[in-house]
């Protein structure tokens, strides 16, 4: 088991990582507790639930609740069923909420714990590589009809349990999210760790590298919020590719597309900008290449109307002022902020998606 | 002008007091804003919500919605709409939410300025004397079906600007309402204060003396909550008389009686079971006959059912355990917190009931 501990304004909190660590919970929590809610989601539950609730001794209650799995659930109906559940369950301030999933969980759960009696405890168990990043930097949310994460607020888990058995069952597009997250760490930190990634297929990693590559995502993550938990300054660094992915995501109802596929979609533009605007010289033939040799969707940009994507663009919370604060890189490990008026970003967009949208396209054709 | 500065985990904020201070907002703010949303009720807007907005130059853009007066805009649904309506305006992390009006309205713009993308800047402007209790402290919250405050987070202002031109025009229901929480601070910290306070009428207090006062119970409150930010000690003490005053807010639904009348009466009964506990010497009958003269509703009690109060006392949220944890005095100044059972508990509203709800009713027959 390897454990990283992360530092919070609030408090510290240890990330265990290791193989079957959900059978070992009542021994690696922190604190006894006499009543724990789960909340998971109906594609984990089956899956792991009942290890979960296995692993605690008989004088905890454990309940549990299963939201549908997906984006849709963080609603605010959803939201606010799950706090009549702690209150039909008779949650105090002395219980514990473990979310059991993927970001979705980690998100909602973590919002109603934020905000159940003014915060209760909670537990991060993330069952998807993506979750990696979200399950470290105390960010919880829900979405509103009019944007992703609209509502929420910082709030630590007092403990992060990951259990790398629940992430060998994923789906090939699942990886492909996961990895969108870590290729951005990478790309925020370190060349030579981005550069065995170029050479990492997503349909043959091995066990040992997908520990590793987790691991050090979770370090980077951890280094940046620790210097910035508020994101006043570095912490915007970890929205590179996520400006237009939040845009691609809306476009495409948070369906067709996977957060980690948008954000390594939106990589690539900044990217692109990085390269006229900074002249930074980028890999940036390599990596759409990787993203290609791994059927990363590059061709949904083929089906963007430019002119709504911007404006979905500028409606994302972290720009919704008049221009837009852009994560751009000097080089690979070298991000910057940069701020680009409408014009640039409509010119930038056009000629990426007719650069990248036209070329997946004709291939496909 | 009086000035206070309250230190909070978040952040340090100060407390200006002063007649005519609503006219005085675009000095007294020490951030400039481009975005303004005033939050205020149907009650407040008419009287000063045009000062407040003229107050701002024409450089910021300001904004206002009225929710209707009272407990029942502490909803869910209510809470929703003020979301939409930060994001129809388009607030941004650098626009500012303004709280002008009571407790209700700082404990909702508050947990909307708290949950809106992970928090914005938020000021309260208390327009009651309740509220000087409420709007330091950092706790905002909504409320549930099964009880108030069960819904919201800690979230500290950026300041705190208390006109109190504005509580010149409270009805008497509301003077006593405040004083209940002015009582609470005089009962936790100085006997000297306490007694001073038990010769004041409450139809006819000097302005001098009412300032004097709201700036007291700040100082305590602030005092309190600085040395305990998250409630784990001595913020108990801030709950004195809360548990029952919660219990007869909701039997009566939160309309016949006030917040500040069910603590005064409330305290009345912690003091009954702090005799009858600890053998303390307390001035019960001075207490019992200036609630009498001031008109707080003691008659309420003859019409409580006792189990139900009970139910009622233990969903409170700090007491969602088997036992109830209540405030008790050993003396005027020295608060402790006692285990009760619930034994213990309907034997002395029992007492309690009968001894001044019947008291009481017998005078009015």
């Amino acid at each position: 088991m390897t454990t990283l501990t992360i530092r919070s304004s609030s408090n510290d909190y240890q990330v265990n990582i290791g193989a079957g660590l959900r059978h070992q919970l009542s021994d690696l929590l922190k604190n006894n507790y006499s009543k724990v809610l789960v909340i998971t989601d109906s594609s984990v539950a089956p899956l792991y639930l009942k290890d979960v609730v296995a692993a605690f001794g008989s004088d905890t209650v454990v309940s549990s609740e299963i939201v549908p799995a997906g984006e849709q659930s963080k609603s605010v109906i959803c939201y606010s069923g799950l706090l009549d559940r702690c209150l039909e369950d008779q949650l105090d301030r002395s219980s514990l909420i473990i979310a059991l999933g993927g970001g979705v969980i980690g998100d909602l759960a973590g919002f109603v714990a934020a905000t159940y009696l003014r915060g209760i405890d909670f537990l991060q168990m993330p069952t998807t590589i993506l979750a990696h990043d979200s399950s470290v930097g105390g960010k919880v949310a829900i979405n509103h009809d009019k944007g992703k994460n609209l509502i929420g607020s910082f709030y630590s888990p007092v403990q992060v349990i990951y259990d790398t058995e629940t992430i060998t069952t994923l789906s090939i597009q699942e990886v492909r999210s996961g990895y969108g997250e870590v290729v951005k760490h990478a790309l925020l930190s370190d060349s030579k760790w981005f550069q065995h990634l170029m050479d990492t297929s997503l349909e043959s990693i091995e066990e040992d590298d997908l520990i590793d590559h987790l691991t050090s995502g979770i370090r980077v993550k951890a280094q940046i919020v620790e210097s910035d938990e508020r994101e006043t300054g570095v912490r915007k660094h970890l929205n590179l590719g996520h400006t237009l992915a939040h845009a691609l995501e809306a476009e495409f109802g948070y369906g067709e597309v996977t957060h980690g596929e948008a954000v390594a979609i939106g990589m690539l533009f900044a990217m692109k900008i990085s390269q006229v605007k900074l002249a930074a010289k980028l890999p940036y033939s390599q990596y759409q290449k990787w993203l290609d040799d791994n059927n990363y969707p590059l061709h949904l940009l083929a089906r963007i109307d430019v002119e709504a994507t911007l404006k979905r663009m500028k409606l994302d919370k972290k720009t919704l002022e008049n221009s837009i604060h852009y994560v751009l890189l000097n080089e690979v490990g070298s991000p910057t902020v940069i701020k680009l008026t409408d014009q640039e970003l409509i010119q930038s967009l056009n000629d990426f998606v007719q650069k990248e949208g036209g070329r997946i396209v004709d291939q496909r054709s």
